[in-house]
């Protein structure tokens, strides 16, 4: 029986992960069955999300087993195939383990066509970040054409998707980030009316004020924490908030304070939703197909981060929380 | 032209209102108009959202004037008018100025019956607070039968008549209040299945989590702060919180801090909604005829706490705010 090299889950991080809670290892390839099909892998994607699986706290999906390979999302190509939907030299997406290469169900696998888009793209703009945006904004977001909307995260993968998708909609788009150069990209790439860069920012809240001057109707929160606190300040009646992610507080080991949100939502009829794509599966296709259509309508433009090599996904990972991507980080083996 | 009693706003409170911040004086009452109505005040609502109304700060309704009259829900008698739509004798309800005696529009008054509730229930269970429960809970909350519902302030005029609906709406219902007695009520009077005393409770998150064993699906929200971040901790995938109000938080000066929402919200796909009733008038009519159906078939009890004397209006509005209603406090005149 052949071995393939795979990354397992060492240590539950306390905090922010380090490369010491991965290891590096060799596992076996289990025997193709019949329906399956034996695939070696492309692009791994890394996700902000994929720290929430690494405690054991309870969350929307079930934590990783200590000594298990990791798991996300990844194309692979088919090298073998027991399975008649697919056949060798296929690419297919699907959350694999973080391997070399790998038995399949070929069930749980989704053909892609190099053709159509990069192969990456069907881990970003055409995959989860693409899908978490569209649907994101729209389901929960419900956003009327002239509305204002606000993105924290907005240069990451799916903020930067989500400005395009606003204006498609017409809205007024505004987009928070780390870095002038982010920012700059914000406008110049993504089509963002205005960018506001956090870390130079004295105050936050005057900021969106200014950049925002009929209020907030739709806020896009990628990041929580203080940020969010300053949009409080800014939301106008009857605003939604789409609670997508807390990435500036994934890595705190005690539960982070702010302003009582109560109050605010109570005087402004304001409501906030948390949102998880996996909750939407049955919208998917259809995402996947409008998303498909205004790509090759040149409507929406991505970027990408792509790291080379098998033996640095665990490092790209730990980028994400130093915001060291722009867009979808992705890690060609 | 004749001159009536008459309580003004004096200071804007700064934290917790006090005596000294209202002032009585007379006022002149206008020579009556065709389509108005002159009336003698009877049953007067003082409820916690006023407090809003007497700080400046933008709200979900605008500020009282300084000097002016205070306007609640007021339940008066007819006793002239130029308008075909009331005689004298009649009893209406509407907005009105903390005056012994005022002219009105008609158009801005509702004809009660005070042969189908008491006439007080007509700011209470039958008004804007029943309206407040009744809505909230159907229009935000969306409870599904067999679900729990967790109520906080539930004790208190709109708490105790959402927990009535939810068990009439086939719900498991556990109600939070301050004192024995309180907890008591909910169970023998309003046929909550569980209370919890959060004054005599070490361990809130934990009493919660006994309570309602299979965590919470609808949790109105009447008070905010410390109850509603342990609430945080037993809330179940795709919870509803409405945000009915934080009465514990209205008279802090600075902007409370509590333990962020997002991360919660994010991971349990979760909803939080501010609510206020005035939003829904196009429901109020509806609404109030299902709380009189529910009212005439013995399915709703209220409790009230009606305090006598004109004069004694400021004082029962500042009683709130310790606590010292049962149910719906209304000052009769």
């Amino acid at each position: 029986m052949s071995t393939t090299k795979t990354i397992n889950l060492k240590n539950r991080p306390a905090g922010k992960p380090e490369l010491n809670d991965f290891e590096f290892t060799t596992s076996e390839i289990s025997e193709l069955q019949e329906g399956e099909v034996l695939v070696n892998t492309k692009y791994v994607s890394v996700d902000p999300y994929l720290r929430g699986r690494m405690s054991d706290a309870p969350s929307y999906i079930p934590p990783f087993e200590l000594n298990k390979p990791i798991v996300s999302g990844i194309i692979a190509e088919v090298v073998e195939s027991k399975n008649s939907n697919f056949s060798k030299g296929d690419h297919v997406s699907g959350m694999l383990e973080w391997k070399g290469t790998q038995v399949a169900k070929g069930d749980d696998l989704l053909k892609v066509d190099p053709d159509k888009a990069s192969l990456s793209a069907y881990l970003g703009v055409l995959g989860m970040t693409g899908l978490t945006a569209y649907l994101g904004l729209t389901e929960i977001g419900k956003p009327k054409k002239g509305e204002t909307l606000l993105v924290s995260g907005a240069a990451g993968a799916v903020g930067s998707v989500v400005g395009q998708i606003g204006k498609i909609l017409g809205l007024r788009v505004v987009g928070i980030a780390g870095t002038d150069e982010k920012v700059e990209l914000l406008k110049a790439k993504f089509g963002f009316d205005e960018g506001i860069n956090y870390n130079t920012t004295k105050n936050m809240n005057e900021a969106i004020a200014i950049a925002c001057p009929d209020g907030v109707d739709v806020y896009f929160d990628n990041v929580g924490g203080d940020i969010s606190e300053a949009v409080l300040f800014n939301i106008n009646k009857f605003s939604r908030t789409i609670n997508c992610g807390a990435i500036s507080v994934y890595n705190n080991t005690e539960l982070p304070k702010s302003i009582s949100v109560q109050p605010f939502l109570v005087k402004k009829s304001s409501s906030m939703q948390g949102f998880v794509v996996f909750d939407y599966a049955d919208k998917h296709p259809a995402g996947i197909k409008q998303l498909t259509e205004w790509l090759n309508q040149d409507k929406l433009s991505y970027s990408e981060t792509i790291v080379e090599g098998f033996e640095n996904i665990p490092q790209a990972f730990l980028d994400l929380f130093e915001g060291k991507n722009k867009g979808k980080m992705v890690v060609k083996v």
